[in-house]
């Protein structure tokens, strides 16, 4: 052989070696497609997608890329959880009791009457069984889930005149989904359904009379104050809505460890930071709606809560016995709530109360 | 040549390729130390850098490992900050308020009296800029931080008395370090200060009257049940602890983007994540002292707790005028605490009373 001859041989099998190394390469990077139930880039809930894709592309060092399309982009909102478990999208972002329709029990992992808030809501996630729960749940549809996001407290709500006592709930017309809206019909509210382009135009128009949504930050983005003057808190409806990441289990499965590692680890960051961004937004909009906008703050009288609460119990029972799998999950939940409201008595709910004796808000500053 | 030859020929140039990547692959591979003030494993705290050393290992396949030493296994727990700045171990797990020697302002970050909790904390460090004033803080010194735990409220102390008002505090013999420290030696308390594991020798001893440590899920592990009857609620001395990941600046910078990225993202994770540890465990530790232990839970009296809001503000307002740093930090601190008690008024706060209307805990189940 030449040394031409050789310096081809060598050649090939360089080539060779970095054909497989090119192989290897190829087998380990993965674009994935990410759906979700909000507009692109909407506040709060709707960055957490996009810290979602940067965190996994830059930890990955771009093996792993998730593009993110906003509500009606690929699928409607409300297809979401279809998309993934169909394989559509690989992944999406959403809330589970948009998935009441599949399966009831699914409510228990978004936000329950009277339930946990945030803090309480991860530590039964995380450290309670909870996921596995939501899980074995999400398992038939062959979708894995994970918390990826909360609200916090919302509030109450927009009402167009003041409610003083329960009295004034009867025939009033509003719009607020899931079992808070159950609570509200049997309080003696009209419940009204719509999507949420829908919410400004009918609380202006008077089609419905008060409309919950979801704090000050989305609220004044959503110009609610422009259609009512009276907003109601606390939102005993919603303690936190968590959101979720949801991932189709062929498309996980056929992650190499590290990636699932990092995958899991960065939907853990946004729990965390979508939380974190709404605990630090919503005052500020909340000074703008009083200051600017001379929204009324009021606070539900004593007798909306105590009744919404009773109710919340029965309608949150009702839910617990509608198969054995939400009994499943309500025993849990329930467990979990009763402990930690007796621990938190003596400790977050004392310490607001010892930091702000007072209660209620202080004035704007 | 003789196919003999090619083969040694190409076999040497195989072994060229895979030493060239072998010698990229050991560029990229990073083994840390990191060292913590608590004991191996320790319940709660300890576990969060255990768990950041799984996540780092996982996601970076292996390319980055992090052996993790207790408390006096390679430093003592008190000299974390300076091993981490001399570049000793790379990284550090503690509490800011160990290094008010180096830096009275950083206790700002780990506790205030009557300050943030951990909700309001996590807020405040990830988009009120707190962390940047942290960093900013440490840097020159050649640490990086980043927020790595919380406690959560803590409880108020264990005490060898009743105490039914602040005359009840005067002369007792107190462990008690910090800011809070301070607020109760203006409240009559004859302050001591002691290594965590001299506290339950010196309360039996009757050496001190009273002590305060974490809460129910370390304190009963410590056994202070065992040397004091009254329990006291709520912690109005640390409203949380933040806890610490400290990184040595030059080795930060040694790392490639990709391994920087899995680094800040499995803090974060870890941040959460104990936070979820001790909301899960510390009433099922509670209940085992009420009940099994026959503790006597009792609240701070008003006046007690009112005293000591007005003494930590005094106290707050000293260190701020300390430096400039601190006057800085308190600034941005205090600003963004104003606004999220505003808001949590209505929304958690309102949110744990209406669920709650009675206040303090419910009783054993």
């Amino acid at each position: 052989m030449q040394p031409k001859a050789l310096a081809m041989a060598v050649s090939g099998a360089a080539a060779g070696l970095m054909l497989a190394a090119g192989t290897v390469q190829a087998q380990e990077t993965f674009e994935w497609k990410l759906v979700t139930s909000w507009p692109k880039n909407f506040p709060g809930v709707g960055q957490g997608p996009e810290r979602l894709s940067t965190l996994v592309e830059e930890m990955s060092d771009g093996r792993l890329t998730i593009e993110v399309f906003g509500a009606g982009q690929l699928v409607p909102g409300f297809e979401v959880f279809d998309a993934v478990a169909e394989g559509t999208a690989e992944m999406g972002h959403s809330a589970s009791y948009y998935w009441k329709g599949k399966a009831p029990a699914a409510q228990f992992f978004a936000a329950v009457p009277f339930g946990m808030n945030a803090q309480e809501m991860n530590a039964w996630l995380h450290y309670g069984g909870g996921l596995e729960l939501w899980n074995e749940l999400y398992e038939p549809f062959g979708v894995n889930v994970m918390a990826a996001g909360a609200s916090g407290v919302q509030m109450g709500g927009w009402f167009n005149k003041e409610i003083n006592s329960v009295d004034d709930l009867d025939g009033l017309k509003m719009r607020m989904p899931g079992l808070g809206g159950e609570v509200m019909s049997r309080m003696g509210v009209a419940i009204v359904t719509m999507p949420g382009g829908e919410i400004f135009t009918s609380l202006q128009s008077g089609a419905i009379d008060a409309t919950e949504w979801i704090g000050p930050y989305n609220d004044l983005a959503f110009g609610l104050h422009q259609a009512a003057d009276y907003y109601y808190y606390p939102g005993w409806h919603e303690p936190t809505v968590m959101f979720e990441a949801l991932i189709n289990q062929e498309a996980w499965t056929s992650l190499p460890d590290d990636l699932q590692a990092i995958l899991r680890t960065a939907v853990r960051d946004v729990n965390a930071d979508v939380l974190d961004e709404y605990t630090a937004r919503n005052n500020d909009a909340l000074q703008t709606l009083l200051e600017e906008h001379d929204v009324e703050l009021r606070r539900l009288p004593d007798d909306v809560l105590t009744q919404a609460k009773e109710h919340s119990e029965a309608v949150v029972t009702e839910l617990a016995e509608s198969s054995d799998m939400a009994g499943k999950i309500h025993e849990s939940y329930r467990a979990f709530q009763d402990k930690v409201v007796n621990y938190h008595a003596i400790s977050e709910q004392a310490y607001y109360n010892a930091r702000n004796p007072e209660g209620g808000p202080t004035t704007a500053e």
